[in-house]
């Protein structure tokens, strides 16, 4: 019997842990689940007899050692900055590794160590990253083979809420890190257009956005990513004259979240001083010119944005209550922190909500002469609050990954990733089977 | 005879050692120049026999710690983070510190340790911070002993160029570290208006600019510098309604420069690879949304700003030749920093040009039932290359400062500011008799 190691229990572990308690007999292997808090672990394994439970930290160096020493393979679910403490902690005990996660600069230093240990890390091999590499480079080597020329690749992904749970103007709830999508975009964006590399500074980015219309799936907004031009070699697109991923959201919301960036409110540079009371209308008039009581406060902020206050985009921002006598609530908190804390109420997740992943790739390609179009798209729709669409996504990947490594069926070692069909081919394969597939559409 | 030690002998540093070369044999004080460039130290003291020249470097711990034995007071005109380590150098030897830098958090934390040394380190006294300080406080003081109520102060300063040598339509040439002007304002300002907290996003800093119609000195426009609200205790001014301080430039540079930011020139956050050579058209073009090879590239510039090709505004970006086939020639540089070397050019301070200093201080106050208005201005104009006004309004402050602390004249230890009369009158009095005055105007 194997023993495989799972580090963390956390939201996006669900679907892992619950793949690996239906196969643990099939497959012969044995599944521990640690987590800081033990509870939440002993939750995902119940009733799963070839798994064990334990309450575990990270910075217990001894503890952790021995943990890693008594596992075949390591699956880190834990916060992207610890990745690396773990990896040292395999590469010292000859143990593999898999996780999520972007390999890091640090991570990927890690590669001949690895190779001289005979030992896999590997990286981004969950929904995004992982799906959207597995995914895109199916249809770029399959195009590839039959002699097309790829032109153009698109490629956008975004966790949302399920079409039955879409209860805002914004179209969408929390599923993921608040943080991460109060703070998305900061920097400026860079992408190929047309073989011109194209920058969107911040303010710009979500004025500035692509429209997707997806058979079965819905029309859907996307950004920019930071940074697209790093993945054109990893997918051995170099002649592509096209090249940008992005993120997917409703429509209508990234005009309206440019609203908020241009008032200033997810700047998470300095503190709002809370100690004798600050309201949702106070903090929003400090970010307004002159006060002008001759106008109502709806009339001053849709002048100040220039937008029309009888429109759907006004009604989209008023709807936040951002107008409100609500008081701000967090101590030494920047506006970022406070807006995360109104929009976590506003956008929560309900108990009975499902939530939603979209990815989409539409490439542009030319073949026997002929300028083609195809789009393949992914539309994964949340069992309950347990097992979302983002835990299906992110953990079922590495299910299936860490199940072909035990059984060692992937023969690299070092620091990789999954782009190659000896990985992603499975992986696909079994994730189709799973309910996870994509869906092809020739255009022409 | 007493010892000066002036650490650094860069452009802000001239006028501060030609006053004391002037003034060596009245107030026997030997002087002892210390630069990284020992060239240049000796041209700022040529021809002063009680003075020498020396080579330095800070990183040298013995050297420096010599160095400041040596010495009764220390100026230290070296980068703002360097202060630090010469005033530890300056507590382990019970000797005095002057600089015309911020007090930070950390110069702050050695106030007590200054104090049980029975050492002063005086911090802010030069132009901004320093003059800036004493020229309000003075008229502060005076308005509060003839007990007016102060309810809106609005304090600007800007280094120009003098309007004889204006030659261009930004009105604007460099005579101060280029890489702040070009940094200047990122992150959000904050100031106070009618007791309303006010944040302005830097998107927004540069077009929400008060206009200034100073006698004598012309109309300028400012922006709000980042944190005007530390100083409202500092001047004791906790009861007036409006406070903010900020930075004059001349007419349309900052609604000009707003359009750079928006373009994205002045992120610092990742470098442009110029391996293929890019051109300061193609840079532009990346900036820009779609290709569109109908439209003059002029006039798809126009169209993303949403400014009129025919405008003023308009012409003054063009005349910085960022649409001209000019190459991108710094390796592994953020698009600020290619901004800056092009700005280098265009707003270089030529050989005869002269540079400008102006302040003003706008007060707004109550007196015997009455409101009032008053204006504080200063106008400096630089003599030459060497004897700026940017040098004569930083280092003339910090040389009668030093005259004072050598001649026993300040009774305070610890790290001080200079905020009181006993300290700022004297300055004022000897600045004004060096050319260096504040002209009032009383607005009905």
């Amino acid at each position: 019997m194997q023993n495989l190691l799972i580090l963390g229990a956390g939201r996006s572990a669900s679907s892992l842990i619950s793949y690996w308690c239906s196969n643990a007999e099939a497959y012969q292997v044995f599944i521990t689940v640690a987590d800081p808090q033990l509870e939440l672990a002993q939750s995902k394994v119940n009733g799963c007899t070839l798994a064990k439970a334990i309450s575990f930290n990270v910075e217990n160096k001894e503890e952790t050692a021995q943990l890693i020493a008594d596992a075949d393979l390591v699956i880190s679910m834990l916060p992207a900055h610890l990745h690396l403490i773990v990896a040292e902690h395999c590469l010292e005990r000859n143990r593999n590794l898999l996780t999520a996660s972007y390999a890091s600069n640090e991570i990927k230093a890690l590669h001949s160590k690895a190779i001289d240990k005979g030992i896999i890390i590997m990286m981004e091999c969950g929904l995004d990253p992982g799906l959207d590499h597995m995914s895109a480079l199916r249809i770029i080597h399959h195009l590839k083979a039959k002699n097309a020329s790829i032109t153009s690749f698109k490629s956008y992904c975004g966790g949302l809420v399920a079409p039955e749970s879409d209860t805002n103007p914004w179209h969408y709830k929390f599923s993921w890190n608040p943080r991460n999508v109060i703070l998305a975009g900061q920097g400026t964006a860079r992408y190929l257009d047309q073989n011109m590399l194209k920058y969107i500074p911040y303010p710009q980015l979500f004025l500035r956005t692509e429209k997707f219309e997806i058979p079965h799936v819905g029309v859907w907004e996307g950004y920019a990513n930071r940074d697209s031009l790093s993945y054109i070699q990893l997918y051995g697109l170099e002649t592509c004259q096209t090249f940008v991923r992005g993120t997917l959201r409703g429509e209508g919301y990234c005009e309206a979240w440019a609203q908020l960036i241009k008032l200033g409110l997810t700047d998470d540079s300095f503190t709002i001083d809370i100690t004798n009371g600050v309201t949702w209308l106070e903090l929003i008039k400090s970010f307004l010119p002159v006060n002008k009581p001759s106008l109502t406060i709806e009339q001053q902020l849709a002048d100040y944005l220039k937008i029309d206050i009888h429109s759907a985009l006004f009604q989209q921002l008023i709807w936040l209550d951002i107008l409100s006598d609500q008081p701000l609530v967090l101590a030494n908190a920047s506006p970022a922190q406070h807006l995360q804390h109104l929009l976590e109420q506003k956008w929560k997740l309900e108990e009975t909500d499902k939530d939603m992943i979209v990815m989409v790739h539409e490439f542009e390609y030319q073949l026997d002469g002929q300028q083609k179009k195809l789009l393949s798209s992914l539309k994964s729709i949340g069992d309950d609050q347990v097992y979302t669409a983002m835990a299906k996504t992110v953990g079922l990947p590495l299910a299936i990954a860490s199940k072909m490594i035990l059984k060692g069926e992937i023969q690299k070692t070092g620091v990789i990733l999954p782009l190659t069909a000896d990985i992603y081919e499975p992986i696909l394969n079994e994730l189709a089977n799973l309910g996870i597939a994509f869906e092809e559409h020739h255009i022409e």
